[in-house]
Parts: C-alpha cells; structure tokens; sequence
C-alpha cells in the first residue's frame, strides 16, 4: 500500500497539497451531517489528527463510513486540500474510503474521559488514547536520545547481564530466576551432604541441580559489570530493566524499571556530575524539539507547569551541596517551624520529604546532594579524606526527588578490601572486582538514571504505572 | 583532568600537531631502550593505540615508567609530533608519565595470545584484549544503529515486559521468576481448596501467594504486547533481553540473549522483507563506515573473508524463495547426491544444514524463505488462501543460518480464533489479543532480529558467548 504518514502530511503539508494521497488509520471520531461528514482519523505517526471530509453526493461508502464506530481502521484516498482560515491547516477530500478493519459499540474506550485507573486495565488499548500517546512517544524520544548522547560521546553501549548468581550490590530484595518446581525440589542426598564436608546440609534444597548450578537472580543494577567495561573502554552505559521484589505499593515503585547506568574512567565525582547534568538536559532539549503537540496537551491537562519547568531546567544551572550542608537547610527549615515527619540529624538517609523540600521549596531547581555518610551508602564508593563521608552524588528534580544516584568508585585495593572486610561480606565473591584495582586501577565514576523517573518528570505523570507500557508491580502482572 | 582521547588525536591530528596534550590509559607494552623507551598506550576511545616516547635524559619517571607491568594506568603529558615515516602517524614525546593504577607480574592477559576459552573465564579482563575490544565495540555500533535506524523512520520504542504471567508464545521452556522459597513453598489449604470448586488442589503450591499473585516467567518475545502498541503508533520496535531455559549447550544457544521486534501496521510480508532487508543493510553498512579498524583486525584474524562478504551484503539484494520452492531446491540437491542428516520433504522445519546449504551454496547472499506450512508455524501467522502455508517469513545469512523470522500477523478475528481453537490454546489467555481483532484490526507484521546473532555475523565471532559481555548458559552465569 503506498500510504502517505499523517506525520508526513504535516511535515510538508504544501507538498501534498492539490495532490492524491493515501492515508490509513483509525477512527477518532465520525460526524454525520448529512450531506457532509466529517472522519478524524489518526495513524499514530504523530500527535496531531487528520480530518477527513465525506460528501455524500461523491463518497459510495458515505453510509458505512458514517457507521463506523470509535476505533474502526479505515484506509482513505482523496485530495489534500490546504484550509488556512479552518483550525486545522488542512483536510483531506476523501474520493474513496474502505474499511480495514471495524471496531464495535462496545469498545472500551469510547469519547468520555476513562481515568487513568480503568485505562490501566485496559493496557492493551490505552496507547490509543491522547494521555498514553503522548506518554509512550515522550518515553521513546527520550531513550532515544539517551542512546544518542552517548554514542555519539563515543561511550560503548553494554549489554550488562539481567541474570545474576551474585548479589553484590545488596540493593533490595532480589527475584529469584530458577527451573526449580517448588512442589518437588530436588535436595540434597546425605551422600553429598558428607561429600561436602559441612557446606551442604541434608535435604537442603539442591541448587547445583538448578538451571545456572546456582542460585540466579534478577538483576538490580549493571554498575559492577560496567566497571569492567570502564576499564577497557573508558566510558561506557548501560540501558536495560532492572527488578526489585520490594512489597512496595507506592505511585514511585515498580518491580520492573529501566535504568541508564554510565561509567566514566579518569574521572571524578565532579566529571560525574557534569555528565548527569549535560545528559538531563539533552534530553529534555530533545524532547522538548520534537515532541511539542504532546508537552502542549500534558500541560493543559495533566502538569499546568510542565513547559515551564522543563523550559527553565534545560537553561539554567543545577544546584550543588554537601550532605552535610543540606542537612544545615534543613535543620533551619525545621528550626524556623517547619514540620519533617523524619525528624533532620546529620546521619539519616534523606527522605523524599527531606529531598523534594531541598529541591523544590529551598533550590528550585535540580540539586545535586553530595558527599553522603559512608554509613548509609554502598561499599563501593570512595571513601573521602574525613573518614566518614563518601563521593555520592544525587540528584534531585522537583516533583520527584531523586532521579539520578551515583559516585565516584573506591579505586584504591586497600582501601576497597577494609571496607569489604568491616561489611562482613565476603572478599572472593568480589574477586573479579578486585582484580580491577590489582591491574590498572584508575579513578572512575558513575550513577544510575531511573529511567521512568525521568520520564514521569518529563511528562508531569504522577504515578509511575501510567509511564511503562505494561507495569509490573506486587500482586499485578497483567498483559 | 583535562586530557584528550587518543580517539580525538586520531580524527584531528594536525590540530593536535606540536601542542602539549595529556593523555590517560593502559599500557600494552613498555620498551626500554636504555636511554630512549616506548610505551603503547591504549585508552579505549579507539582500537588504534598511541605511541609514547620516553627520552631517559628528561623524563624524570624513566625508570618508574619502565618498570611497568602490562595493564598499568598511566597519565602522560607531552607533545605531539606527527611521524609521517613511522607505521604510525604520530607520537607523544612525553614531558612527564605518572602512574595512575599500576598492574602486576601476575595479570592474566600478558602479551602472548590467550585461547578464548580462557578469556571466558576472564570475563571481567577480556574486553581489554583486541579481540573483545573489536567484537564490543562493534556490538555497541549496531545497538545504536538498529536505534537510529527505527527512530529516523518515526518508529516507537516499547519497552515490553520482561517479567511475564503468561505463555503466549509457548517458545521453548521458561525461567520462573518467583519470590516463593522452594525449601518451604506456601500450600493450598484443605479450605482454599473447597472453596475453589475444583481450581486447586490442597498440598499444591499456592501460587497466589507469589510476588505477583500468580507464576509469572522471564519472556521469551515481546511481540504480542509490540502488537498492542502497534495498533496505536503504527510503527513500533522492541530491543531488549528475552529468555530460552533450554538445556542445549551450542555455540549458537544462551539462556539470555537481546531481540530486535519491530511491529508495522497497514502492512504485508512484502513491507516486512523490506524493512528487514533495509534495516540489515543499514546496520552493516554503519559498521563498516564507523569501525574499520575493528573489522580489519577481524579479517585478518578471525574469518578472512568478512569484510568482503559485509561489502557485497550491503550492496545486493537478498534473495526470496517460498518455503515449497526451497524444500524443491533441497530436493533436487538430494537428488544429485548432496547428503542430508535430516531428510528434506515437504511439512519438515528447516534445519540449520538445510538453512545454509540455500544460503551459502545455492544462493550465495542472505535469503528469505517465505510461506512455511501452517503446522510447523507459531498460531499467530496469518493462513495464506491455500489453506495449508502461513505467511511467514526467515531471512537466512551465509555462516549463521537464520537471523531473522517473522510473518504477516492473523488480523481476521474469526480466522484467529479457529486456529487458536484447533490448537486447544485457551481463548481466554488471549482476550486481549483477540481484542485487537475486535477494534479495528488491520493487516500487520513484524520480525524478530537475534541481536547476538546479528553481531557474529558481523564479526566473523563463532561462538555465542564470546560476543556477549557476560554470557549466560546452562550451568553458567558467572561474573
């Protein structure tokens, strides 16, 4: 079928104009006046609709076009008529029209307004609705251009691995991936048990028998494994889902998120910085150039201070202070009368009360928090000259807190293997990570982007179901 | 640090001629002539190393620098000097070397040539070798090709589900992905049973109280959720990580591998050749354009003829067959002797003897072979009109077999929903599947690309594992 995208129309509407074109698509609305009806129809090549005009006098399928219902796939031939005085900049004069498909009155999602919480049993359609449209073509633009900046900064895109037997990060809890039966694992013989000289026990689950010949997971972060590639490559991402099984029912939660991760060697916590900065903002530039129609309906109806927001981040600097320093604000705030439910000390992991208020109502702006308490933070972040702060990064943005996590690395042998030893956790399962400070080890960085944070901010949607295309969260795996 | 990628020195030399510059990276190998010394540097930027010169009589780290083991990460600052006699463009004359990280006697990859069955069990080192450090970086090109590719065309990316609670495409065997301990699972109670009316059975695990409140599974294709959002966009792509548990141990099989899907709406199995034809070119053909130096390290040492095979894909077209006409091709080879471990006739799968015979020594170019039995085919290609084939289709390469598979989707409800009967599948599994046909269906298709496989086709790479950074196979997920 040799179509003509609506998106092409609009693109080069004088073009087309005068001209015979092809268009397919599925129906929005249909008006009968009669003599004349009126199809708009959208092809999901852009935001905007075409408007297909029907004149019963010319059009032999007037009545069964004029019939369809919401939904129906139609394919119509006509000329492209440039209307500069009508709302739309122009319409298209349909000389035939067929039906490719129907659709039914029951279709679910008919002209009044669905919430947000019916459309989310209705996963399968919601794509079709003005909200959704808007919000998956944001999510792809914007992974887009995250896989632009970074290629074109030469970083090597990895493929870290979903499936993991360590648990080294420690994030949360883990899913287990297996080919185990629960209903009858196998165990361990006392045979082995005794083989074994004390590291099995006896009717123990028997995980040599599982698929991987040990207990898999699914992954929670990429970082270790980027830092491999980091020492090779220099500067490499990655971009893939990552899982945690946390009972967790918030609007911020999902089992199953997408996380950008990228590592940068020879280089510190304030290259780090840059980088998150200058990321954040060539996507929300990017999206801002391509996606004008969807922003414009997210800011009428879902976000008032949408464009505004985004206008100002991608113009203006990001803040910067200490752990140390934003407990101070916030001790003030909380002194001057300012009720925290997580009372403030130097010491506490912030909360999302602690961040929004720091980002929101005393910056304004984005704001970087750095140099956190070594106690509340990863093992692998370098430990700075006080003894008892770490080089972590995060980065907090208005309405959602933190979006980007992040630090410069332990990269000194000794020090890394003290702090694996006073965690209590075991040096061999670290071994290839230590191996990377034993053969030229260099200073590097990196964080985490929680991918639908940022598209929650760059959309104005609050809760994170409404920004994947089918969530994952407890009790909820539908579609 | 402000240094400069050996990468930058290599595109702009003569920008760089006779300035003082300071680079940052790994050494290779160290020279010491007694009073001049030779350091090969290399950064990751680029596969090309840098060249340093260390003149004993002015550096005042000569003999520290010397002394380096293989792997050490050095600072140098010096100048450039173009060498245009020398097999190498230019050098640093270096003012001063600092060690950044050094290396050790003991590091596992010295310069003579390791096996890649070693260099599997040094997975976290092995991207520093020439080797890997081509294979990755190619792989990172055709990632973000395959993404420029699709968003240039106006195509969404969706990112499907990894965590799945259904089998839709009942493609090989599934991981589980569960939170439930198989050394003491939650059992249905006598109650819960009775109450069931016959859905449980007391004493079986209780998989409502699993994570997600049912058993759920790693996904093996995103195609039928791609089909959701197609029907909304028109054009969408999935390219992420799907799943196989199946117990086969070959140079061509891992439990986790990514996919390319793109879905197109208002479209046949002639448009889905084409894209698939177009997007292979545009992949191979951005490789050979941003990585020649890779490949050239490729040819020479791993498959002598590939950058002439990579030349002549891009510029031929592929060929096209029908399923019926290849098994007459293979017939007829049968006939004039060929042997065949498994015997050709009409109804049988293709395998992969069978696969490269037609594309290597028949046709000699990537084939598409079109219009296989319904029998042999997945439930959701649609029936041709002669009642027997599906309008399926495989796109087959010289040295791999097939690469692709795809097909024309079954948009007829009814059609559907027979064949999903004959097949004994539960309708109701697929309600919003068939809802698709319900609300304006209209003609589609889509493929799926193997990613891994794409890059050992560009890489001349054999075996599956070596062309994934941290490979997962039955009995292995380690790093």
């Amino acid at each position: 079928m040799n179509r003509i995208k609506i998106a092409q129309l609009y693109a080069d509407a004088d073009a087309f104009a005068g001209k015979t074109v092809t268009v397919a698509g599925w129906v929005k609305s249909v008006r009968d006046m009669k003599n004349f009806g009126f199809v708009t129809l959208n092809d999901g090549s852009c935001f905007k609709d075409l408007q297909v005009v029907m004149d019963r006098s010319s059009l032999e399928s007037y009545d069964e076009i004029a019939h369809q219902n919401v939904a129906a796939a139609l394919v119509a031939e006509g000329t492209l008529k440039l209307t500069p005085d009508a709302p739309q900049p122009f319409e298209l004069a349909a000389a035939s029209i067929r039906v490719e498909g129907p659709s039914a009155p029951d279709y679910p999602l008919q002209k009044k307004r669905a919430t947000v919480e019916f459309l989310r049993t209705q996963q399968h359609l919601r794509p079709r609705t003005n909200l959704f449209r808007a919000v998956f073509r944001i999510r792809s633009v914007a992974a887009g251009s995250i896989h632009c900046f970074f290629q074109d900064r030469g970083f090597i895109y990895v493929h870290t691995p979903i499936i993991t037997a360590s648990d080294c990060e420690g994030a949360g809890e883990m899913f287990r991936v297996t080919t185990i039966d629960p209903a009858c694992p196998p165990l361990v013989s006392v045979e082995a048990a005794a083989a074994s000289e004390g590291a099995l026990t006896a009717g123990e689950v028997d995980w040599s028998a599982d698929f991987f010949g040990k207990p898999a997971s699914l992954t929670v972060s990429g970082q270790l494994n980027a830092e491999n590639f980091a020492m090779a490559f220099g500067d490499v991402y990655t971009f893939g889902p990552t899982f945690r099984a946390e009972n967790s029912n918030t609007a911020r939660h999902a089992a199953e998120f997408w996380m950008v991760e990228p590592e940068i060697a020879f280089a510190d916590l304030e290259d780090n910085m840059e980088l998150a900065e200058a990321m954040l903002k060539y996507v929300i530039t990017d999206v801002m150039e391509r996606c004008p129609d969807e922003l414009a309906m997210l800011n009428k109806f879902v976000d008032k201070g949408l464009i505004e927001r985004l206008t100002h981040v991608a113009a203006s600097d990001f803040a910067r202070v200490t752990y140390t320093e934003a407990v101070d604000i916030l001790l003030a705030a909380q002194a001057a009368g300012r009720i925290f439910e997580y009372p403030v000390e130097w010491g506490i992991d912030l909360q999302t009360e602690h961040e929004r208020y720091l980002t929101e109502e005393h910056f304004g702006c984005p704001t970087f928090v750095t140099d956190y308490p070594a106690a509340i933070k990863a093992f692998y972040m370098r430990l700075n000259d006080d003894g008892r702060t770490v080089a972590a990064m995060d980065c907090l943005v208005p309405g959602i807190g933190e979006i980007v996590g992040g630090s410069q690395r332990e990269e000194r042998l000794e020090v890394l293997e003290r702090r694996i030893a006073e965690l209590d956790m075991e040096a061999e399962e670290y071994r290839a990570y230590l191996d990377l400070r034993r053969f030229g080890t260099c200073s590097h960085a990196g964080f985490g982007l929680g991918f639908e944070r940022l598209v929650m901010y760059l959309t104005g949607v609050s809760n994170i179901r409404d920004v994947i295309p089918h969530p994952r969260t407890v009790g909820n795996a539908e579609f």
